[in-house]
């Protein structure tokens, strides 16, 4: 098991963007807070993720790489409607930045997360970051597919 | 994926106990009747399992091995109580049975299942094999915890 320790942030201009994102759909085989198991493919690769409920900013999170034919057939059995966004991995004074640009009835959603070693690891704040969100369900990406950007 | 085709069947007797049954603990990430995902521990080895919808008596599967210390810890995030058993393995003129043998709320349930290859595959029928349940999904594991056979 890891456990994922996480900032979330919306972001502003275009800074973060890259040139070449990685393509991300996901779905949910269980959304409860208590135990989200998700399906992910980016690019040619699957992966199963089984995350525990957060505690603060720490959360358990399991995850198996997953023939991507058994992840493609997966996505049919998930609940409600699938999660696509591109993702835009950004270096920023030794920090790796996530900048997630949500598609579909998400599209004008932008966020940026940052992983971090534990609860109080400091780092340098790039221009484009604007308000956290770390503490906000509504941008947990399970809540985001039955409530999404569009309909808030 | 693999497609289980399996029939169920209740018991008489005890000829199909063995020596030394496989011990089995397992618990439900979800247990809807669409996907259910089950986190399974056999002896040392531990497995993360995805079902679909079962259709006749033919059902999707998606099973990976994972280590051990994940799901133990895993467990721990199932709903509802966990499921305790022993399996039998029994192989009768050729065919390979599987008799769980219920434990806890479940104990006095034995419940015998054969894989087929296909729907209309025959079998012989071992004499310990009783009354047919596959079509009653009571006998599903997935609802066995939340409704044990102790409450029927």
């Amino acid at each position: 098991m890891a456990t994922e320790i996480e900032r979330k942030f919306l972001v502003r201009g275009e800074g973060w963007r890259q040139a070449a994102p990685l393509e991300i759909r996901q779905g949910y085989l269980n959304r409860d807070k208590q135990r989200t198991v998700r399906v992910r493919i980016t690019g040619a690769r699957a992966y199963l993720t089984v995350k525990g409920m957060p505690k603060g900013l720490a959360r358990p999170e399991f995850e198996y790489e997953i023939p991507l034919a058994d992840a493609e057939q997966m996505l049919s059995l998930c609940e409600g409607p699938l999660l696509e966004k591109r993702r835009h991995v950004v270096n920023h004074a030794g920090t790796t930045w996530e900048v997630d640009e949500f598609l579909g009835e998400n599209a004008g959603l932008i966020v940026a997360e940052v992983e971090l070693e534990d609860e109080r690891q400091s780092f340098e704040r790039p221009d484009w970051l604007h308000t956290e969100v770390t503490d906000d369900p509504r941008y947990l990406n399970s809540n985001l597919s039955m409530h999404p950007y569009a309909r808030w």
